[in-house]
């Protein structure tokens, strides 16, 4: 078992970075550069054991998942990441060497290929649990937003959706591989989510889109975010969205349609777009190997109906109930 | 029990402010203005219930004081505070009205004495825990560093040493007025210390200092901080040390003369400074209203010897054990 400073030297000290003028680890805090005529985004999320994932985790995954969320919030805003903050709690049964190893290990990986910067943070002991606060810069002015869709815009998401959902389904019901939903893609999705920042650097750079958040909830909960913000409302076409064919295996034998629309831990970008980006955007998904399906359109709100409505292949509108994943 | 977005909107967002360009609460992520030429300063701190706290702990001071030990941080790096962001993590005891007005009112409270504005932040459930990541600005190149400080140079304290440290003692024993040690003053100190913001934003503009540092795990451990980080040794004079009456009572019936110097929770700010300051020092000192006392000198380190020595009235050394509070 390490102590506090021993086990900050050991795993955490090496994935720190900074400039020459830069302080990291080591001082009361951490000083850091701004780059002129950029504005500073924030984001924080804490991940608790047994609630945000199973027990049996691995702590690879952990780690991985703990910043793969926080920069996917930066993707929303598309934001350029620069660094980030850890604050690790720890039992005594995380503190040993191989926990650790693997821990730090993830937050390596996750790091480099993002190219985000340990810069502080605290460790303490109690129930594991894992907050990180990650930051970036946008130009001045021009962060992507909830609340700047327009009206008649298209309602674009990228990958696909429900495999986070799906995947925690595999491991919580230990699905063989024969079953019904059973999905190595899904459990991969669930442990090892690839947040969307190029796409959402992509999208504020070429001014293809100024409206964005990222689908952590479920897509509906989040695509209401937008138009809450935005005072929209939105049309949905069910066929059009980007679901699995072991999403749609899963929701036919759980007769639930909405599964995969409000599942939590997609990390997928929902955003707004005007019609007439539609080819770019298109060429943007393939210059960036991510699919990018446009799944509705915002429209005026009467501030009476539902913002949101899903329709079939008929036209039905499709009840809606619980939109997204309640945190409590 | 609220829900997290209810627990946000009614507890949280009125503590939120931003300019008209930037974003608060209610995105992905927080967006925020930085003033030209500066650095940004990031700390972090996790605070555990039953751990940094007492369990029956106020959730009044339990907010101010997770504040506090942020902006101490910022204290000591001569940082002017700017915003911060709350992770919050509570267990269905702490989720009902009365706890959480208590809670941000303590919050509310110390943010606008310090002039720091909450921009965002996650609630999550799990064991009593609170991260806040706090974030200042300081001048470019300016902050105050543990690995600046210069040999021959004088040692101060602000403050009185200790008091946190006994205000414990009071709270976990249940001491009577009349017993030894028992302290009121010690007992505000532990629930809600008061950061030396102005005087570390004064020792950085006035150019009187250029390294400091805060104690958080008592004085001893937190100068040798500074000492292995500039790669020096120090003598301190006991005698000189500010100590109440009630810690040296305390430390005479514990016959633990070291108490006051190696507990934790003081939120003081230990600095270095030239001999020829001393005198702005203590004009500093009247200004500000807070004691400041010379409490040693830095000296050449021979790489062999301990860092540190305390020498009592008769110039003996004082033998350190443990120098300060472990994590875990």
């Amino acid at each position: 078992m390490s102590h506090e400073f021993e086990l900050i030297t050991q795993y955490f000290q090496p994935l720190c970075s900074v400039e020459s003028n830069e302080v990291g680890i080591g001082d009361d805090g951490a000083v850091l550069n701004c780059p002129a005529n950029h504005q500073l985004v924030v984001v924080t999320d804490t991940l608790i054991a047994g609630r945000h994932f199973p027990l049996d985790t691995d702590s690879y995954d952990m780690a991985w998942k703990s910043l793969a969320v926080n920069l996917s919030d930066l993707a929303a805003m598309g934001a350029q990441p620069a660094f980030y903050s850890l604050a690790l709690t720890l039992s005594p049964l995380e503190n040993n060497q191989a926990w650790l190893k693997s821990f730090s290990s993830g937050l390596k990986a996750l790091s480099e290929q993002a190219g985000i910067r340990l810069i502080g943070g605290d460790t303490t002991q109690g129930a594991l649990s894992i907050t990180i606060t990650a930051q970036g810069w946008v130009p001045q002015g021009k962060a992507l937003l909830r609340s700047k869709a327009s009206v008649d815009a298209d309602i674009y998401v990228s990958g696909q959706l429900g495999d986070g959902g799906l995947g925690l389904v595999n491991v919580l019901q230990k699905l063989a591989p024969d079953a019904i939903g059973y999905s190595e893609q899904a459990i991969e999705k669930l442990n090892r989510p690839v947040p969307r920042l190029s796409l959402g650097q992509a999208l504020l750079e070429q001014g293809l889109s100024v409206s964005a958040v990222d689908i952590s909830d479920g897509f509906l909960a989040d695509l209401n975010h937008i138009l809450n913000a935005s005072n929209l409302a939105a049309v949905v076409e069910y066929d059009a969205l980007p679901l699995s064919a072991a999403i749609k295996d899963w929701a036919r034998y759980t007769q639930n349609p909405l599964f995969g629309l409000n599942t939590g831990d997609d990390f997928e970008l929902c955003f707004i777009a005007l019609p007439e980006q539609a080819k770019q955007i298109q060429t943007l998904s393939q210059m960036l190997g991510v699919a990018i399906t446009k799944v509705g359109q915002t429209q005026v709100w009467d501030g009476q109906s539902e913002r949101l409505m899903v329709l079939n292949g008929l036209g039905e509108k499709l009840a809606l109930d619980v939109l997204g994943y309640q945190h409590f």
